[in-house]
């Protein structure tokens, strides 16, 4: 979203062990991060601890004495390993309380879900709260979220570690807050103040350095905003920031700057801000009402797997198959045995007969297809690891290709389901 | 592994815009804390800061003043973003020299690849090199990691952004600087000295709470080690540490405590350390000499994506059938009409059926299915969001199973193959 931004400087810190030791990736981190810088909030830092009193008081301490303004997930459970709120009271020198209106939600909640007759005592202990804190509210779970304010302005926000209860928590209670805050903040009573905007354009299959070369003729319309490149497997981003300016003169500067942007880099753009290329090539088949099915080789299942992570995929999405063998690929997509002898099983001829085959065989409008070498054997001369073709087929038009991907087997693998996905993009939009 | 581990504390610092604003999550930050965690080194704190001269020093100095001993990732490139090796060398008041042996090598490395006649001079700035400094070698790419050390024992490793480059410079060179210094250190010339070792046993598809019962007649051999509880979406696992006891008492400990947590948990656990469950399930098929085959529903594909992501699978596996629609569970698979109208698409009739079937056409010895109700809609109140049948066919006798998976969409979709590989490992171990 290019929402009008804020003025802020945030941390964040986020606890749990299993976080800290690597078991578990920080998601929660990385969605706070984007979500805040999507409203132009600067992250100056991320740290994670674990479940322990004074590592979880230190690093919030730290925190806020460098920004004044942290925001904290996990550690708000009813386990033993649940520190927290106490730890980050006993910094605001809060005492914790019991909260009887948070408690009889969480008895009502209890029995409601059929657990038992009594709350266990441990349970109790998410109904602590501590003083003059400002409670947020989860509709996704049982633990409550805190916002603990000093009289230098300087806060805490505790999110649950939950994702889903943590990020329905940051949507409702938390986001609205930092933006009236901020607003208060900064603007004063005047509704068009300085703010910070940002805007995420989304390529992909176009490599960072061709892609400097098209943008360049475009630079002249980006004065005023800086432009920064992301490369990562899904493709490069290229993010326009506006510091400093009246709300409404940044967010005309940026829809100018992403014109131009989209002007210059033409049909690589496939899309804004935190936008999937799945549910972009989704969209294109609903405004055609076409249905699509898939044949993975070397992907074994991903193409489809990125397609279905999108809710709703099910009314154009209706399956395909999985051909990792030459023998599933010849008996159930029709690929010819002389193709596979004389072009082998990873060439575009045997691409374009996968697609085709899905295709006619599941009924769809329209086929994708792939198949690589994923490494880290397999290789020759002729096709090193990397290699990859690919088909799409569109109501028996079909169109096939072959690249050679970088990057580690899941690398190849997972860089080649979203370069598929493109060439469906290409081909419907 | 169960390696005999070292008496450290380290804190962990990864570099990279893209990583601080959320747009790649710190896969390398989790794996250097899996690593070490398992050769005993503590993890004290991870900070992630953006590409910011004044940030990434500020961090790494904290970092020091905590521990003494911290490892970065990132910010080695050619490129002007890449500021790691000049930040941290002002830290320890070293000038930056140009490393001739390493210039040569980069140029070679450029002539042999066939990207041009002269190495640009933006790539020459990875052959400078802090004074005093240990260079790391990349056998994996072109950046070298750097090791900076000071007079008061003191030391930063500097290691590439690229996974790849990363996880082989930290297993080739790093890790054994690491437990070499660490015997020195604490060792003396006692080669059976105090150690901290630790080893994970890894269980899925058995409630926190529920295998906690399973563990406690257990308890009274693991008497000098603690026990952790690590849930995550692949399942529970258990860690078990000893910390300073002579190494080979150690190892003994552990090794005891292991056999009396597989004794109580039984069938329930399926590897230890890192091991994956569907590399287990692929060992199970080469020892028996099977083939299989999968069919996917709510899964769209990530359990074909969970099987080939192993190196060498397609020995054993052959591939299989994403039956999103019911025609292509009925037109595919052959799934009865009756079963669909009777039973309804997420059932463990049609989830057998579609094992049947699959194994039948694909003509594999084993195969596996899975249906089921992903969510955020489709949910009833007989079958509720998370409600997920599957079903395993070993040469025609099929087991089925039905099961409540909780979290959001792309979570059921994790667990439910998770699930189904493990009810396979059921059936072949």
């Amino acid at each position: 979203m290019n929402t009008a931004g804020v003025a802020l400087k945030v941390e964040l810190v986020t606890i749990g062990d299993e976080l800290l030791l690597g078991f578990t990736l920080d998601s929660n981190g990385a969605h706070l991060a984007r979500e805040l810088a999507a409203i132009g909030v600067t992250i100056a830092r991320r740290t994670s601890v674990g479940d322990d009193a004074s590592a979880i008081s230190e690093a919030v301490r730290d925190a806020l004495d460098r920004t004044g303004a942290v925001i904290t997930t996990g550690g708000l459970g009813p386990t033993s390993d649940d520190l927290t709120k106490p730890s980050i009271a006993g910094l605001f020198g809060r005492e914790m309380r019991m909260d009887h209106a948070i408690l009889e939600a969480l008895r009502q909640r209890w029995l409601a879900r059929g657990w038992g007759k009594e709350l266990p005592k441990a349970n109790e202990q998410q109904a602590l709260i501590p003083e003059g804190a400002t409670v947020l509210t989860n509709r996704h779970g049982s633990a409550p979220g805190i916002l603990l304010e000093d009289d230098r302005g300087r806060w805490v926000a505790m999110l649950p570690g939950v994702p889903r209860e943590m990020k329905g928590m940051f949507a409702e209670e938390l986001l609205p807050w930092i933006q009236a805050r901020a607003a208060r903040g900064v603007q004063g009573d005047a509704a068009d103040a300085a703010v910070v905007v940002s805007r995420t354009i989304r390529t992909t299959a176009i490599a960072e350095s061709v892609l400097a070369e098209q943008v360049a003729p475009a630079l002249g319309d980006l004065e005023g905003l800086s432009l920064a490149y992301l490369p990562h497997w899904p493709g490069v981003d290229l993010r326009l920031t506006s510091a400093g300016r009246p709300g409404g003169e940044s967010l005309a500067r940026l829809d100018r700057a992403e014109a131009a942007l989209r002007r210059a880099i033409g049909a690589g753009v496939y899309g804004r801000d935190n936008d999937d290329l799945a549910a972009v090539v989704l969209e294109l088949l609903k405004v055609r009402g076409y249905t699509m099915a898939v044949a993975e080789s070397c992907t074994g299942g991903l193409l489809g797997g990125r397609i279905t992570a999108i809710s709703g995929s099910s009314h154009f999405f209706v399956g395909g198959v999985i051909a990792y063998s030459n023998e599933v690929k010849a008996t159930h997509l029709g690929v010819g045995d002389d193709t596979l002898i004389q072009y082998g099983a990873v060439s575009e001829q045997t691409a374009r007969e996968m697609a085709m085959g899905v295709r006619a065989r599941y009924r769809a409008d329209v086929a994708a297809s792939i198949t690589g070498i994923a490494g880290p054997g397999g290789g020759s001369a002729e096709k090193p690891v990397g290699t990859v073709c690919a088909a799409v087929d569109v109501r028996g038009e079909v169109t096939t290709a072959r690249r050679n991907m970088v990057g580690d087997r899941e690398e190849v693998r997972q860089r080649s389901a979203q370069w598929a996905l493109d060439l469906v993009r290409r081909r419907l939009g």
